[in-house]
């Protein structure tokens, strides 16, 4: 009785570090006493405003504090808003790593790029069960637009917390294994303390489609090309690889991989048995050549038109694969928000060489690997949680999956909305936001993580909209007069050629002022520093209606 | 015979400066012999790449070589994409100017923002005929998100040329006129020699829906409302706004404008008779205290989630209304390419405030002003043209739209999917691209049209990746020996406070360079600076991983 007493004021805390609020960066932190379980360790990419910088990922700082309590990183699958930050928390903190095969293959290619050794990586698979610490993990199988993809059943001292990772519902996948409801449907009747689910699908009505129903698009595109074929889609998409291939395979043609990280998992999910498309039906661009156009399936990567991917050299006539009239392109992919415009101006750029293009607004090349509203409102049905915290999602999301849920009977006051860094705290009847953790986005630019920070971005922000004049001005330290011309030299602010007049005028101002200065305030380098920089921005605004960065160097020659 | 012999040999010549390949920046040049008509002269936003820009016109070059010729501007519709030029038109050459009353008012407002005096502007309405030069022009009334839009009937010596402008067909729209279709039925079974239409919508299916559906949809919105209404939409959409006024009083709210696009062309539509609301029902902000929640209408700009637009500002809790529990957004209006996560952002930060927010994933809160697929085949089945140009559109558009006369009957030799700048000359039985004239996109940026090129694009990108490293040398002129200790001065490159070691090691290798050079290559300026970048460039890359600017300026003392 002093035990369970004692257990009782103990308390469950989740603190997700990334995913809410957000699309990306996914991270959840468990911890029960001296256990902490991390699930998903994931990056984003950076912002407009985040110029320069090359990706994004959680701020770590509390793990970093608690380091001797974490047993362990549990990942539910391989896209790279779940494992991207991996490499950054494993130099810091060497964690043993779950995940299933392919989650691991993909986690340990990102590891070998970042130089982090000595990994401790245990392949777990559905069904499989782990103990780490005072939690006991179950891997329950869901279906999303990778493969390996689990959903979590961790059982706390207070009760059971099911982490959906990212799903979707598909009664005919690919792989012939439908998400684990039955285990998902024994969980919920044995009760569950809280559900964690993917919101990212929520705004949309209905069930998304299985991606079986993909296959009689590519039927039909088959059927019509006469030329080559050539599907962009996202690498870590084995199961539409897979169809692609398959019904290549059916019409005759040969497969051939482009694009770096396309050839890459193809051949990692081969070696694991994900990926099965007989070794002859596989060929080398190379050999392309000398076989028939409509022989050929060219599978590749940039369905978001990322520059240097194997479709965007294509579209800039930069591929050995020359397209063009008689060819078709399918986009088999949906643009990520922020990717718009760059996805426009490769299919624009595949209309302007003859090539027939199919992308999503005209026709269903896609599915999506999430949830909709009413698979959502599945999962919170099976599960019945006590309480619930929506997770994946901007706040659009999460507050639309928490309307859901108390549509459904959960009370308000046991949803969660939260913010990256919140503690939610939990009893076995009661739950509570108890405060916050440092939490945010840390940007990753070159080796630096974490240095860059406002001011930095500030800098660059202004030297992108207007460029920047330099102005160097030499004195004698002794006389305070000028030890040689003053030199401007500027970037990105007017096209130099045609400025002499303007430079001129700026030069005469600077000199001016600087002589002034000799005469008056000798010696007061600081005064005469801004009041060049004043004069000269009034006189560029004035002139050119710009207003680029001023650089004023002083040097005090002897 | 001699005189029509003569004339045949005279040729038709459409010229589009913009609008094709691209959506934005719409403008055509219509040419015979020694006359010369314009229609519409717009502008576009700068894309992602176009660091700095204000705002991109067509290159209108040819226009300046043929000033001469110039009979009129002829303008469509008053969205920034038809007029958002003609200020810098007229600051070169000052041709008349024609538009129904809202396009001219527009246009007005617009030239007054640039100085622009001594504008010819005229005034047309649906079913007028101008003659310019041998031009003889009609306007037909079409519907479009804007009031006073049309297409225009331009007679030629050579046929007739049908110009849709952006156009949608709406049966039963709110100011009671559907498009003219018997006029341009008639000019289809009196012959055409060409149609040039609006493509922006092709990918689409079916048809657009008439403006008039979702007043089911603001009726709902409303009924359901408890506290205050705020409705984002384009300050353009007259109907819109119209609707939405409709609605409000119709539920006993006063309607108060914000943002100041909005409330200036509310105004001036209302002078017009544009739109009518009863003037007792409009309040201004500072009176909305004295009255309840639930009878309060704001219309406002923001609906694409610009900086300072009205709805940003309520978003940001930078506005007079401070938004939040109880109130309902409606952001009647769909993200325009570029700005979904901008609009993205001001919803999440609506949702966080506690706001219920109705956006175009959730409900049909907007509808397309321009048509879709089967209104173009009709648009196409009414004029029959012989020659077919799709204009407003980027390549898929205009290919697509290509695909369609093509299966309606135009042979292919007479449809011209052309880029900006290509000439098409048509005679009453042929047609061809017969050469280019200079054309493209004019970045205006401050002051400065057209100075900014490739070379100052660059260097701002380069600056806002990785920012700036200024290093200043002085050295004596005689000896080659440095007159000051070097200068090293960074800018968005790493965070100064924490680089002490970074920059005092550039510092020693510069110093060590230019004392090596004293001794060596005194006097050899160029490789003394090329020398200290490369040294510095490798230095900076292997301790950072980054690749700033490097500007190297060397002083020469006395």
């Amino acid at each position: 009785m002093a035990k369970r007493k004692f257990e009782l004021l103990k308390k469950l805390r989740i603190i997700p570090l990334g995913g809410v609020g957000e699309i990306g960066k996914n991270m959840t932190v468990i911890e029960y006493d001296e256990d902490i379980i991390v699930v998903d360790c994931g990056m984003s990419f950076p912002d407009d405003e985040m110029l320069g910088v090359d990706l994004v990922i959680p701020d770590m700082t509390y793990l970093e504090r608690k380091a001797a309590n974490i047993r362990g990183l549990v990942v539910t699958h391989g896209h790279e808003d779940h494992i991207g930050a991996i490499p950054y928390l494993l130099k810091n903190i060497n964690v043993p790593v779950y995940g299933t095969q392919l989650t691991l293959g993909l986690i340990e290619h990102k590891l070998n790029e970042n130089n982090v050794e000595n990994a401790q990586l245990t392949c777990v698979a559905p069904g499989d069960i782990l103990r780490l610490g005072c939690f006991r993990i179950e891997f329950i199988k869901v279906n999303h637009s990778i493969a390996g993809a689990v959903a979590l059943a961790i059982t706390t001292p207070l009760g059971v917390v099911i982490h959906t990772g990212d799903f979707k519902l598909d009664y005919t996948p690919i792989d012939g294994e439908p998400m684990d409801l039955s285990r998902l449907a024994q969980y919920g009747a044995q009760g569950v303390l809280a559900l964690m689910s993917d919101s990212t699908n929520v705004e949309r009505i209905g069930y998304t489609q299985s991606e079986q129903e993909l296959g009689r698009t590519f039927e039909k595109c088959f059927l019509q090309a006469e030329g080559r074929i050539i599907v962009a889609t996202f690498a870590s998409n084995i199961y539409r690889i897979q169809q692609v291939a398959d019904v290549a395979i059916a019409h005759g043609r040969f497969i051939c991989f482009q694009g770096r990280s396309m050839v890459q998992i193809a051949e990692m999910a081969m070696n694991m048995g994900y990926l099965s498309i007989p070794i002859e039906c596989i060929v080398d661009v190379d050999k392309l050549r000398s076989i028939p156009d409509d022989k050929v399936c060219v599978i590749t990567t940039g369905s978001q038109g990322e520059p240097m991917s194997g479709l965007f050299r294509m579209a800039n006539a930069t591929h050995k694969l020359n397209v063009g009239e008689g060819d078709t392109v399918i986009i088999s992919a949906t643009a990520i928000p922020g990717n718009e415009k760059g996805v426009a101006k490769v299919i624009n750029q595949l209309f302007s060489r003859g090539v027939k293009v199919i992308y999503d607004q005209m026709a269903d090349v896609h599915v999506s690997g999430h949830a909709r509203r009413e698979e959502l409102k599945l999962m919170l049905a099976l599960i019945k949680p006590k309480f619930f915290i929506p997770i994946h999602g901007e706040h659009r999301h999460l507050y639309q999956h928490a309307e859901i849920a108390a549509s459904m009977g959960i009370p308000l006051e046991n949803i969660f909305a939260v913010d990256c860094g919140d503690i939610v705290e939990l009893t076995d009847t009661f739950g509570v936001i108890a405060g916050e953790v440092p939490s945010g986005a840390v940007l990753v630019d070159g080796f630096g993580v974490g240095d860059i920070g406002m001011s930095v971005l500030r800098d660059r922000r202004i030297l992108s909209q207007d460029g920047l004049v330099t102005v160097v001005v030499a004195v004698h330290a002794d006389t305070g007069m000028l030890s040689a011309s003053p030199e401007i030299v500027t970037k990105g602010f007017v096209f130099v050629r045609d400025s002499e007049e303007l430079i001129g005028g700026a030069l005469k101002l600077i000199s001016d002022r600087a002589e002034q200065f000799a005469n008056v305030h000798r010696n007061d380098w600081p005064q005469l520093k801004n009041s060049m920089k004043q004069v000269l921005k009034s006189y560029l605004y004035d002139k050119t209606g710009r207003m680029p960065m001023i650089l004023t160097i002083l040097m005090e020659t002897e």
